[in-house]
C-alpha cells in the first residue's frame, strides 16, 4: 500500500512549482487539483446559508442548537454522498469512517481529520466550515481517483468548538480527549437547559458520556485545515501556513479596589480612583507584552466599574488579563513582570489590585512529521509556505493530547474572524483543501513506516 | 424691626470666643445655642428610620417615592408643630410660611431657606435632611425667642434634588427657578410613569407645573444648610465653611471606535485596541486636571467596551469625561488640552475617539453680603470658618438665577456621601444650625437695609 500510495504522489511531486502568488489568481488557472474547487465553494455556500442572519450576513450556529443540527444534517448528507459510514459519538461529535478492507487486528491505527460547523454569535463563514467541508471533498476526491490509503480515514466535526453554548470552548473534542466528562452534565444554558439535555436532543444518552474518549494511541493522526484568522499570511502573501503548535494561554481575573466617593467634593489628591488605577493596569500589561520578542500577545478585553456613574469616583474595577504564547516560560515571564507593576501602580493610586486564574491551557506543538507532511504538500503543488503559531485555541489542541497533530492555514483577509466581515478568497480555500488532500497521502504514506 | 434684631444678636455677638477646635466637642459643652440640640437630633434620628435599609444602614428616599412621601409628612407635622403654614407648589415642592403680620403691599420679600429630603439609592442620613430639621428647628428657636424678622420667612423642602428618579437632578427647584417647564411632563421613570401622573399622586394639577416659578427679584435671599460632602473642613479642622460657590460643571460623552477582533490571532502592531486607547485618555483627563492649579476635579466614571470578551479585542468604548471648577474659563482650559491630548492619542492608537457634550452647569457665586452674614455668626459664637467652593450640585445653584443666595457647610467625616457611611458628628450638626438661625437674623438686619 505504501508503495501504491507513492506512485501516486509521483506526479504531484513533479509538478511544476508556481510562486505563492499563484494561489492569488483563479481557481480556474491552478495546475492539478485532485479535489474538486467548484464543488467545494458549492457546499461552502449551501452550509453558509444556515443560521445566516440576511441583514448582517453574520452566521449564528452555536453548538448545541437547531441550527448546528441542521448544518449537521447537511453535513451528514455529504458524508453518506461520499461513501462514509456515519455515526455520533456520545458527546455529539459528528464521525464519517471511510470504509477500510483490512479487517485485521494489526491494522494500522486511523488518520481523522476535520474541524467544526458551529459559529459564534453573528461570525463568519469560514472558521470551522472549510476545515469540514474540505475534508469531505478530499474523501470524494480519493475515491474518484481510487485510491486507498494505509491507514483507515475517518473524517470528524467536533460540537461546540466555539463553546458560545455552555462557555466551555473545544467541549466536544476536550470531551474525546478525556480533559472533560460527567461533571458538564448539569451545566446550564441561559435558558436553563442542561448539557445533559441537549445531549438528547443530539440522541445520545448522557449516561454513556465517557464512550466518547478516544484512548491515547489509538490515532496515527490528527490533521485540522482552518482559516488563520490573523493577518500574517495575507501580510507575507503566503498561501500555506504550516503550524509550528498552537499557543498556550493563561487567564486572570483582576479587580482593583478603590474608594467610591463623590465627584465634585472629593479632592484629586484624595481619591482613591479604581479606573484610573485599571487604566494604568491595561496600559501594563501591553507594555510587559511588548517588552518580550516574538509573536506573544496579550489583551485585556473589557473593565467593568462600580457604581459606575458619570459624577461618582470608581470605587471598584474588573478586568480580564489574557496572555498567549508558545512558549509557557514566556507566558509566566510576562506575568511576574504584570505583577509587579501592578503592585507599584496600586502603592501609588492607594489602591489594592488582586488577580485570580482562571484559565490555562498549555501550548500545544504540533509533530514535526505532520509538518514536514504540510510542506512536502505544499511543495508539490508549488505553493510556499510559512512556519506560524496558532493564536486561537483549536480542537487540534484537545487531540493534541492523544495524538500527534498537524494543522494547516490558509490566509483570512485582513485577519478578522468571528465576524460577518470574516473572508479567505475561493482559490486560497481550494488551495488548502487540496494541500489537506496531498497532506494525508503524505502522511499516509510516512507515518508508521518503521 | 431691624433695631430688635440687632438688639438680639447684640448678647450673641459678645459671647466668647471659643476656638474652632470647640466644635469637635460634646453638645453639651457649647455655649449659648439657641437652636435645641437634642430636639434636633431626634428630629434627624427619626427621619433616617424612613427608607432606611437595616441591612446596609442606607437610605433609599428618592425624589417622587412612597419614601419621599412619607419623608413629607414626617416634615409637614413638624413644620405645623413650628407653626408655618404648609403648602405644596405645583412641581411638589414643600414649603411652610412663618405668619407674617405685616401684610402691605411694600412689605420686604422673603427670606426663603431649607434643602432636601430625597437621597440617592441606598445614601446617608445627612445629605439634605441637616438642612431642612435645622430649617424647622430654627423656625422653633426663634418662636421661643420670640424673635419677629423684617422679613417674611419661608422653609423649603426641595424635591427630587438628586435626580436618581426621572434622571433630572435638582428638579424641584429647577421648575421654580424655571429652568424646566411642561417638557418634563411626560418623561417616564424605569416604571413607565410619567412626571405628570407622579405630580397626581403629590395631589398636584400637572396643568399647572409653572406656577411653581418663583419670579426673579421676589426673594430677599435664599440660605442652605448642608453637609460639605467633601474632607476640606474635617482636615482644615474647621467646623463652618462658608460656600463661595457652587463650581460650575460640563459633561462631554466620548467613544473610542477601533477594530474588534481576535485577541489571539491579531498580532500587537496590527490591533486597533478601543481599551487601551480608553485607558490612555482616562489618564489624560486627570493629567490635564492636574496641569491647572486650584481645587478643580476631573473624572471619569466608567468605561462601557463592546464587545467585552475575555478573548476579543475592544472595538469600542464609551466614557464620560466630567469637569468642575468655580471658574468657566478654567474648565474650558482644561477641555482645550484634553482634546489635544485626545487627538494624539487617537493617532498613536489609530482609533477614533469622538466626545459630545451634554451637560454645562454655570458656576454660581454666592453673594458677599451672604458670605458675610455666615462669617458673623460664626464668629458671634466663637467657631472659625473656612470659604470653599461646593463640588457638588444644590438647589441654591437654582435659586442662584433668581435671588441673592448663600450656603453653609459642616464637615463630613472622610469626605464621604451618598453612602451609608456617610456621617457628620451631633456636635457640628448643632453648630451648622445655630449658624444658620444667626446668619438669617444678620442677613434680615443687613438685607434690604439702604
Amino acid at each position: 500500500m505504501s508503495t501504491f500510495a507513492l506512485l501516486c504522489l509521483t506526479p504531484l511531486l513533479s509538478s511544476t512549482a508556481p510562486t505563492g502568488a499563484r494561489a492569488q489568481s483563479s481557481t480556474a488557472s491552478l495546475p492539478k487539483l485532485h479535489i474538486n474547487a467548484q464543488r467545494l465553494q458549492s457546499n461552502l455556500e449551501k452550509l453558509s446559508e444556515i443560521g445566516r442572519d440576511p441583514a448582517t450576513g453574520g452566521i449564528t450556529r452555536l453548538g448545541y442548537s437547531e441550527n448546528e443540527l441542521a448544518a449537521r444534517e447537511f453535513v451528514t448528507a455529504l458524508m453518506k454522498e461520499a461513501g462514509l459510514n456515519v455515526r455520533t459519538d456520545a458527546a455529539g461529535n459528528l464521525f464519517g469512517s471511510r470504509p477500510f478492507s483490512d479487517k485485521s487486528s494489526d491494522k494500522l491505527p486511523t488518520l481523522l481529520f476535520g474541524s467544526h460547523i458551529d459559529t459564534v454569535l453573528n461570525g463568519g463563514r469560514f472558521d470551522g466550515a472549510v476545515g469540514v467541508i474540505a475534508a469531505v471533498e478530499v474523501i470524494r476526491a480519493l475515491n474518484e481517483n481510487n485510491i486507498q490509503t494505509r491507514h483507515p480515514l475517518e473524517v470528524v466535526v467536533w460540537t461546540n468548538e466555539e463553546g458560545n453554548h455552555f462557555g466551555i470552548s473545544t467541549m466536544g473534542s476536550a470531551i474525546a480527549a478525556g480533559v472533560l466528562g460527567p461533571e458538564i452534565l448539569t451545566r446550564k444554558d441561559n435558558e436553563g437547559v442542561t448539557v445533559a439535555e441537549w445531549l438528547k436532543r443530539y440522541g445520545q444518552d448522557p449516561a454513556h458520556l465517557t464512550d466518547a474518549r478516544i484512548a491515547k494511541g489509538s490515532l496515527a493522526a490528527y490533521l485540522e485545515l482552518h482559516i488563520e484568522q490573523g493577518p500574517n499570511l495575507e501580510r507575507a502573501k503566503i498561501p500555506i501556513g504550516v503550524v509550528q503548535g498552537i499557543v498556550g494561554l493563561k487567564r486572570w481575573r483582576c479587580v482593583v479596589s478603590g474608594f467610591a466617593n463623590h465627584a465634585g467634593t472629593t479632592p484629586m489628591d484624595s481619591r482613591r480612583d479604581a479606573l484610573a488605577a485599571a487604566s494604568r493596569e491595561v496600559l501594563a500589561v501591553r507594555q510587559a507584552v511588548l517588552a518580550e520578542s516574538g509573536r506573544q500577545v496579550g489583551t485585556v478585553g473589557y473593565i467593568k466599574v462600580e457604581p459606575g456613574a458619570v459624577n461618582v469616583i470608581a470605587g471598584r474595577a474588573e478586568f480580564p488579563v489574557e496572555l498567549r504564547d508558545l512558549e509557557a516560560a514566556k507566558i509566566d515571564r510576562m506575568w511576574t513582570r504584570i505583577q509587579s507593576n501592578f503592585q507599584e501602580i496600586d502603592q501609588q493610586e492607594n489602591v489594592l489590585t488582586q488577580c485570580t486564574a482562571f484559565d490555562d491551557i498549555a501550548p500545544a506543538r504540533t509533530d514535526p512529521a505532520m509538518q514536514s507532511a504540510i510542506r512536502a504538500a505544499a511543495q508539490s503543488l508549488g505553493l510556499a509556505t510559512l512556519d506560524l503559531p496558532s493564536g486561537a485555541v483549536h480542537d487540534a489542541q484537545l487531540m493534541a493530547r492523544i495524538a500527534p497533530f498537524g494543522m494547516i492555514f490558509i490566509p483570512s483577509h485582513n485577519g478578522i474572524s468571528h465576524a460577518p466581515q470574516e473572508l479567505s478568497s475561493w482559490p486560497d480555500i481550494a488551495n488548502g483543501a487540496e494541500i489537506l488532500y496531498r497532506s494525508i497521502l503524505e502522511a499516509d504514506a510516512k507515518l508508521d513506516a518503521k
